[in-house]
């Protein structure tokens, strides 16, 4: 076997013990939330088959699955012999012949799936969240991986507001815990796009496209959408909808959501001479309100950091209700969750009209803030704590029924394993961040004690056994 | 979009809520004794490069592999477009042009692989554990699955016996925990097999091949045994090796695992005229009499569950010194847990004379011994404890604070999200395997009671808030 220098793909990590500890953290505190709110847990496969997956994320999703290639001879599978024309056809012409499955892209596309294969057995509404990789062939670069964790929460066959209220409270709920005090959720409606677009008098066939030019105001501004706007063909009536709107929104932020809603639906129902726009940004409002109105019922208080935003658009063109999108605002970053109702999900699959919604949470994005802000708890980051050094074998003997003491009473335990001069002992259990090290030489044995050093202090104490196991379990 | 008929790949599963609470509890049991024992958790991507992972698990393995496709147009990669002639070769010839990277075949070589990329910042001895899918393109059937998950504990960088003394410490608190206590720990050396061989005086080259023949011994008795390795053209000497071999095994069961030592210490010193059986296998001998005496220090009594099997073999040609098996002596099924002690496994990356020991855990056989002997506890079948029924969308309303501070005591709860019957809301909570329904009609808010009802009992109880809380938590 000849020797090779290993290497990981492009964009693919490897979490070492410290930083695995410290997801763990926030996987943990994300599942406790989720169940917390009667959100109940689902796994499906890293494979799904590339006929369920194609033709959900658009053509440039469709470019970025990992294809899988079929197993044994590929090329000349029963009944799809790849052939000469196959291949001066080129690439797309010869991939359904060589491969049938591909890596999961997202979470919501393999729930769907679940949902409609599982819909005799299911009790509805359904509550599940899942928590697993999903895979990208994005061209890598910083905070952009190809194998990343998405947190899903999402309940299916009710279109109770309920829900949509659930989601801000499990979103605010997560982020505190974390001690992400300083954040905005920002919420908005598809009706109320919808309103908008109407007041602007666009063409409905181009209506995605308005949105995510819309959804740059935050990026380029109010002169920067214009423009854009304008680029693409979109300025019919002027830009005085957009006057209007930015009266929420720019350099304006001490308007409350609640005046908010007011102004945009007095903006709908009043200013706008738009009968279509009346009514389906008006409903937008009315459910808004809605979801306010059972956060106040339920006892939420923190509205100052729930942010109502007209011109919220995210990209998925799937969405047909609430929307929503959290941003830490004392760091300098993206979205760190967002999600949305929509009512189809599952039609590709044959089950129409289920009405749903759901959120995810980003969890690389989470622990870039969690560490640039310094909010992980210390003792996240080790495992092991405490270390019995020895002096020479003898020593090691004797101190295995104390090793097993202390895993007995839950105290994650390692006695140094080879024979090795105390300083290295020491410097093993630095590095490995281990806060204790125990030891008994045979004076103290005699005396039935045992010296105790912190690591972080230098603080060497000597103790009687209940003593160690006070300061341990402390 | 045309409406499919959703399905998953061949040999993949979906879980859903039971099973993946299920399978959470075990992976909590074996990570928490993992972490008890000073192991610290890793994570590696799901896909490796090919020159990572092919050549690691011999030709069989290697087709075994599920291969990605290069993304973009693979046909046509810059110094590698795929030609006529390619197509021609067939499938092994286009592989290496189309494919680069592949699914994670086992825990083992990633953690090889890893410990080489950062062989410059890791602090030995390295113990390491890791509980992640792994993917094998083998035939699906029954209990065998294209992706499922290992459990897997190494330590590299010290050849301490008293790592192989750990390991069998924890396979039996993992088990103990689990409550399946009716196992047995099978433990044998690579260098009593040697031995062995040697006595047998077989061509040291057909080493493997004779380990697995002598590992069928619990399949197909010792006549198979001997019927196999004739055919096979293992006859130098006879059998004798094997009738002294077998008094320790068939039928003779009540001969302990010190005894046993004792005998085939006997057996290769002065029975077998072969000195590097003698030298070999006396080596071995000594290392199992290691363990067992660090055991015995330490504490451990459960010796009648220890079994030092000198006809152990296990496959892997890589394990140099102790091996180990776990059976469920109540479930009929293969060996749950297994491992060895290996000395170059980082070899192959350019890292020699680095020796390790490290066991698995096959999480899909431990479930399905729990299953069959019922030894799931109860509570772990569901996460909400408490659904909040209510008569029409005025007192689900006034539930709200209600659902808050249950939560806030901590009690996984959730508030019927539709106007339902309560019928219908009953049968949520059955369905979904919530214990308790909390109701409150005009009467009972009036007196400040609640109605709380104990789905399995029929038991309806009228309480004050503090004594629905008590009920909940206890």
């Amino acid at each position: 076997m000849s020797v090779q220098k290993p290497s990981i793909p492009q964009g693919t990590r490897d979490f070492g013990p410290a930083v695995v500890a410290r997801r763990n953290y926030i996987f943990g505190v994300i599942r406790r939330v989720f169940e917390k709110f009667g959100y109940a847990p689902l796994e499906t496969p890293t494979m799904e088959n590339l006929s369920v997956l194609t033709g959900k994320y658009g053509e440039e999703g469709d470019q970025l699955l990992f294809k899988v290639l079929n197993s044994g001879d590929f090329l000349n599978k029963k009944n799809a012999a790849v052939t000469t024309e196959d291949l001066e056809a080129g690439s797309k012409k010869i991939l359904p012949k060589i491969a049938e499955k591909g890596l999961r892209y997202d979470l919501t596309v393999p729930f769907a799936r679940y949902v409609v294969m599982n819909r005799g057995t299911l009790t509805f509404p359904f509550k599940r969240y899942q928590i697993q990789p999903v895979w990208r062939a994005d061209r890598p670069q910083r905070g952009r991986y190809r194998e990343f964790y998405q947190c899903d929460a999402d309940v299916v066959g009710t279109d109770s507001l309920l829900c949509e209220a659930e989601i801000v409270l499990m979103m605010s709920e997560v982020l505190n815990t974390l001690g992400l005090t300083e954040h905005t959720i920002k919420i908005n409606h598809r009706d109320v796009l919808s309103g908008v677009r109407f007041a602007a008098g666009e063409d409905p066939s181009k209506e995605s496209e308005f949105f995510v030019v819309l959804d740059k105001l935050d990026k380029i501004g109010s002169e920067g959408v214009k423009q854009e706007l304008k680029e693409r063909g979109f300025h019919n009536f002027g830009f005085q909808w957009l006057e209007y709107l930015l009266r929420t929104h720019d350099g304006n932020k001490r308007m409350s959501s609640s005046e908010r809603l007011k102004y945009v639906s007095f903006m709908f129902e009043d200013i706008m001479s738009d009968s279509n726009a009346e009514v389906v940004g008006s409903k937008g409002i009315r459910e808004l309100e809605g979801v306010f109105r059972i956060l106040k019922d339920f006892g939420f208080t923190q509205f100052d950091q729930l942010e109502f935003d007209p011109t919220l658009a995210r990209g998925l063109s799937y969405y047909t209700g609430c929307i929503f999108e959290i941003k830490i605002n004392n760091v300098n970053m993206g979205s760190v969750s967002g999600g949305g109702r929509y009512d189809n999900l599952t039609g590709a699959f044959g089950l129409p009209g289920v009405s749903g919604v759901g959120f995810s949470f980003g969890v690389d994005r989470l622990y870039d803030c969690l560490e640039e802000l310094n909010l992980f708890p210390e003792a996240v980051a080790t495992t092991t704590r405490c270390l019995i050094a020895s002096f020479d074998a003898e020593t090691a003997r004797l101190m295995l029924p104390v090793l097993r003491q202390l895993r007995e009473a839950g105290i994650p335990s390692e006695l140094y394993p080879d024979e090795a001069k105390l300083g290295k002992q020491f410097k093993y259990a630095d590095a490995k961040g281990i806060p204790y090290v125990l030891l008994q030489g045979p004076e103290e044995r005699a005396a039935g004690q045992f010296k105790l050093k912190e690591l972080s202090t230098g603080q060497e104490q000597l103790l009687n056994w209940d003593a160690v196991l006070a300061e341990l379990t402390k």
